[in-house]
């Protein structure tokens, strides 16, 4: 698919999709293309009655007996069994719990205190400058308090040089938030054990929205997000997994109640859940809950039709029809792609900078799609280096996403840069004043 | 007000009371008579509306955007303004995050890392054995890591005396959540500083129930809970509270992104928020932000009713008409007060135990009295220990309950002990067999 398709053939296309009837299971506003399902996941259709039925019914009448009768307190289990089917984990492995930088520090703190006893001498974790930002403060606290040293590796291609006898930690986000850069877990994960170190993955971009082989990839630790591809609402709980083989040596630091193994016996004495139970912290989010399972069983409701293989096939043909209207746009415009070309080595995002007579404007061109109804986002750059442009999102959601609205972006795109609609004053970053 | 009251006398002071009215801003379950407000606090009729118009515009709609819009992103400052107004704390000294578990963690790894250095030779986080076990299991993992030690007193009235220059942080739930014992934070804390220590406070058997003096007590740090007395929802997220006097030198092992104070700069170097602001951690959760406040703000309606002292006095009118029936139920039955009687000992819950023929028949009793719309909670005790029995609770939600509830719950309680429905096998606990 090398030539630019037209809008016939993107309708077409869309007709053939075996997963196009999913695209109903979502709540999407008219006149928008939405591009930021790799940011804010769209609401699942089933989530407003849900939601409300949980509030009137089982809150408001059921009251304090809903947690065995509508099961609120194995909902951290039931909604962590159903995103471990997306992320290739076995049952009963995976927990929703917490924030994804609760449980990182939770999974972080538990390889360098617990398993750090085996591997003596080393006391390197060891991550990528460009990982996401919270990940590496988590990171440094951790490493703070343990005694460890935290080593940030500009270049994602160093990994494997650099995994000497001193790291104990490989921490990585298996897909870039900025570039889309995709790792390959189960490389890597060997490499690491090879060179005697854990693994732990974020998998914040690629829950939901790629194949993730926790268990073939024989990985350690992983944490993710629920409210990206996940659909699971804005800061809707994380996950936390742990690979079995590790998971009754790990030891989670922040050891609340419903991580003992019989809460409700309210001893003072600490006996930690078996497995990922004891990876659990307070009292679960209930009304977050059932919105995160709306999402989950939205992505789940493919798994007839192909499951994550098959969204992230169709997520490529999106990637690839708009990456090819991008190479047409470069010819004429300083527009270029910052995302890996290969598919093999991409996240379910593409990333542009501008340069020429663009370079800087990275933010009101954004502006000016989002006037649109192209909505995408922006992430300023560093000006000191060039390997950290300015960068314009845009995440591709498969379920939602269809040939015909990467058509129409593309159709914006080009006339916003011919008509220079960028350079308006509406569209000009405004510096706040304090 | 010594004697019985009659249910005519029950109405007329209902009818009387200034805070009735605010009871219509909840919704209560027809036939039920709830005690449980001390645990699943019930559902503000506003609640519903408020996620509905979340989910369906702010996410279903206006998506990303919501964040600014709608002002997502300032919701944990917003509420924790709100809830500062209920428990003596000033603006911008409080926030909304994570569970109560996870902000004593923070607080407690913070006071014994940070200011730990001020008061070398100080080694001891002292608290209490019946102290709410979430909180021991925290404190106790957080000692194991800080190379502290947690040294846990039997009794209450001993906290003074155990007040020794080797004492670091003092950490009480200033009500207890078995006895409703309530201690007298101003006082304590003053010891604890006259000794050199800080204080860590858990309200969350206070906040919303009882009026709490933070800033006037001179507290260190507090934590609480947003799913009792303040109505926040099964699982509502909780609260952290520093004194502003050590809000700068405090340090959030927890650092996540929310954290930084320019998280939206998504630099690899970490400069924490000014105050409060720093003791954030992930991306905040909005629906449950949302629903919580919709609780604390169905409190903050009485406030020109006279707040929250208007609330606890009237908590502990509903609560002396209880302990009076109580007391007459106990001249014919094996029935006695838990909780202190006099009403500045007590938190807003009135707990009993059982002897003589009921002995062991706790678990029952509170069944049948739940088969008879009456609802409070059962805590099994320790059998080897006379100072800790099985308790039943009885939580007091001043904004719902009224004089003819307590009436009405003290004739049901008396029809089940006359009639011995509790030996009914309906209401026998059923051993798990696994």
């Amino acid at each position: 698919m090398e030539s630019i398709l037209t809008r016939s053939q993107c309708l077409e296309l869309d007709r053939q999709d075996t997963l196009a009837p999913l695209r109903s299971f979502f709540n999407l506003p008219s006149g928008e293309i939405y591009f930021n399902g790799n940011s804010l996941g769209p609401l699942p259709r089933a989530t407003t009655d849900r939601l409300l039925g949980l509030i009137s019914q089982e809150w408001g009448v059921d009251l304090i007996r809903s947690w065995n009768k509508f099961g609120w307190i194995d909902m951290p289990q039931v909604v962590g069994n159903k995103i471990a089917r997306l992320v290739g984990a076995g049952q009963n492995e995976l927990i929703v719990a917490d924030s994804t930088s609760v449980n990182l520090y939770k999974v972080l703190y538990s390889a360098l205190t617990r398993q750090q006893g085996m591997r003596k001498g080393r006391h390197v974790v060891l991550t990528e400058a460009d990982n996401f930002p919270s990940d590496i403060y988590i990171a440094q606290s951790v490493c703070q308090d343990c005694g460890a040293e935290l080593r940030l590796l500009d270049d994602p291609d160093r990994i494997e040089s650099a995994l000497d006898d001193q790291v104990s930690v490989l921490m990585l986000t298996q897909v870039n938030y900025r570039s889309a850069y995709l790792h390959d877990m189960q490389r890597l994960t060997g490499l690491a054990h090879e060179a005697g170190a854990l693994t732990i993955w974020d998998l914040a971009h690629s829950a939901g929205a790629l194949p993730v082989n926790l268990l073939e990839s024989n990985a350690d630790y992983a944490v993710g997000c629920g409210y990206k591809f996940l659909c699971g609402g804005p800061g809707a709980p994380a996950f936390v997994w742990i690979n079995p083989r590790l998971a009754d040596q790990s030891r989670n630091p922040l050891r609340g109640w419903l991580s003992h193994t019989e809460p409700f016996r309210f001893t003072a004495s600490y006996i930690p859940a078996q497995g990922i139970g004891s990876f659990q912290c307070g009292t679960p989010p209930i009304l977050a809950l059932a919105a995160l399972e709306c999402g989950v069983d939205a992505l789940l409701s493919a798994e007839a039709l192909g499951g994550m293989e098959r969204i992230k096939q169709k997520g490529q043909l999106l990637a690839e029809q708009l990456i090819n209207g991008i190479k047409d746009l470069e010819m004429d415009y300083g527009v270029s792609l910052v995302s890996p070309e290969a598919p093999q080595k991409r996240g379910s995002q593409i990333s542009l900078s501008l340069d020429g007579p663009l370079t800087g404007a990275g933010y009101s061109v954004m502006q000016a799609l989002i006037a649109r109804g192209v909505t995408g986002d922006f992430r300023s750059g560093d000006s000191k280096r060039n390997d950290r442009p300015d960068i314009l999102r845009f995440g591709i959601t498969p379920l939602t996403l269809r040939h015909v609205d990467i058509h129409d972006a593309l159709g914006h795109f080009r006339q916003v840069l011919d008509k220079e609609e960028w350079r308006s004053t509406l569209y000009q970053k405004i510096e706040k004043v304090t």
